[in-house]
């Protein structure tokens, strides 16, 4: 799955600046791996980055044209084909998160094979893993739980990564999601892999490293999502997991894409977690809580994050708000 | 995935009886599917059904033929094919649960495609499943679940839809892994769906019926086995379970493929799977605990068994030694 770097990112004609969130997630954690980006015409999105077309990005050294955008659905826009056939002439590998294959596209498969390019579509794993097994691995590693899905996992881990390579810890973060995957390179799109082999997936993409080494493993979904909760199980059990962060959206009322299921209590769903986690390593603990807060005001967020550090006696953070440090103090 | 029954069952050049479980499963469990049976030279394997031809098995009603036999590894044996071209040249489609596919083969894809037949190779999904929704649905199931994989649960369940049926009840198994779907023609191979789609593919083939019905849900793994722990909580949530039933091994000294883990107790798996069960649906109950006592004496399986009952106050049976009766009389 590894996307040779540096990227081109493909803005297209991204409606607005929320569509093209995922190149924004690149230029923010890896902006040493942005050449430029390319918008086409009606674009309502702009990185700030400078706007290149493919040749002169492949100039600049760009291995990659990586679509930073979303239309409604996932799907690709029949707008965009002629430049990304541009792109792979330049000699740029192609790299997209989208529910629809890019290879799928007969022009794009076709221009792909005829100039020798890589078409990358992270969401759909290609390659096949081994079943996990459970043998204790040197170095360690954290892993971000939640009480539900899409509450801020990859933003705390990919800020916890930051913060440890800061303090010169060896550290890296390990994507098992599509944005995370495009963001660093590599991964594993762990909801798209065969239901035997979750945990596996996750011991091959966090493997086995020095003893100071840490990876920072980006969680996905929730033990309570009744949708996907076999999803975090595995992936709590390939982690192995020395380290775990609860991360919490203190505003839902109910578990998201599911009207009918309330949320469970921070307690509880830490309680579960550790009782799931001991399994394939006894000594798991909680060393922070990261509460997404966006949508209280800043007393609100305060005296929240200080009602449940109090609660919990843990180190208690907003990444976006307070950043991550206090929870990176736990854990060295 | 429907498999179009009755069938031939294919024997191949089985080692010894072992070999043809697969098959041996289907003529215990479903005699009515079972036209008769095909054997090639050396086999070391008999059903006691008819010995036929292709042609012979069309010209009796058989609609599909279904390898019954397992080779070392799951491959599928040169030998095979000839006889496999001649049962799709007599009319019948192909079906099997081996690792590698039928379909991959060209000489049976080329001949299938000639000959307008189906090919189900029932270890992979062909079909795409919604996410699970989480709605309560009506009608009633039951789920076998596992101290450990493969401890019986595929046969309780089979046994607990016999009985039930036997007494009149509106009762359907639901084939959850390869050999339980050749059996009955119908179900998902769960391990091999995407992990987003484990619950999903578990309420889209136990869907919503009337009030006095029982889906009969196979089991799969155990929440313990650090493997494939994700596909039975999955499973487990899907279920929506009223009815659970406890499957256990008792001799068994470590975790299936794993040396390095022990067996949870007994108490601890039920406590585990009530947890879990508990978000689908909160009136989930054990109503009995399922032995395999193979490797046990008569005496040793007799008083093993009675020692669980008095420890946990359920109906505890061998299904093979003693019957599912007093388990089915505590479900009903």
């Amino acid at each position: 799955m590894s996307i040779k770097t540096p990227y081109l990112l493909f803005l297209g004609n991204a409606a607005d600046p929320l569509a093209a969130k995922v190149a924004q997630g690149i230029r923010d954690w890896r902006p040493e791996n942005c050449v430029g980006q390319l918008r086409l015409e009606g674009c309502n999105a702009d990185l700030g980055l400078t706007d290149m077309t493919p040749n002169e990005a492949a100039a600049q050294g760009a291995k990659s044209l990586v679509v930073g955008v979303a239309n409604r659905g996932g799907v690709i826009d029949s707008s965009w084909v002629e430049a990304l056939i541009e792109a792979m002439e330049s000699g740029l590998d192609l790299a997209a998160g989208l529910h629809n294959k890019l290879a799928d596209i007969p022009e794009l498969a076709e221009a792909a094979k005829r100039l020798g390019r890589q078409i990358h579509d992270v969401r759909h794993p290609t390659r096949s893993y081994p079943v996990a097994s459970g043998t204790a691995r040197c170095g360690k590693r954290l892993l971000a739980v939640g009480t539900d899905c899409s509450c801020g996992k990859m933003y705390t881990t990919l800020a916890i990564e930051k913060e440890l390579r800061q303090r010169g810890v060896n550290a890296d973060f390990r994507a098992t999601g599509q944005t995370g995957i495009l963001i660093t390179g590599d991964g594993v799109s762990i909801d798209a892999v065969a239901a035997d082999f979750i945990s596996g997936s996750v011991e091959f993409h966090a493997p086995e490293n020095t003893e100071d080494h840490w990876d920072i493993i980006e969680g996905q979904g929730s033990l309570y999502h009744a949708s996907f909760a076999g999803v975090s199980l595995g992936l709590l059990h390939g982690s192995q997991a020395d380290a775990l962060v609860l991360c919490h959206e203190p505003t839902r009322t109910h578990m998201r894409g599911l009207p009918d299921f309330p949320l469970p209590s921070i307690k509880e769903c830490m309680e579960a977690n550790l009782r799931a986690a001991s399994l394939t390593n006894k000594d798991a603990r909680f060393v922070g809580i990261a509460i997404n807060t966006s949508n209280l005001s800043d007393d609100e967020a305060m005296a929240y994050l200080s009602k449940i550090e109090q609660e919990f006696d843990l180190p208690t953070v907003d990444p976006v708000r307070t950043g991550v440090a206090r929870i990176v103090d736990n854990l060295l």
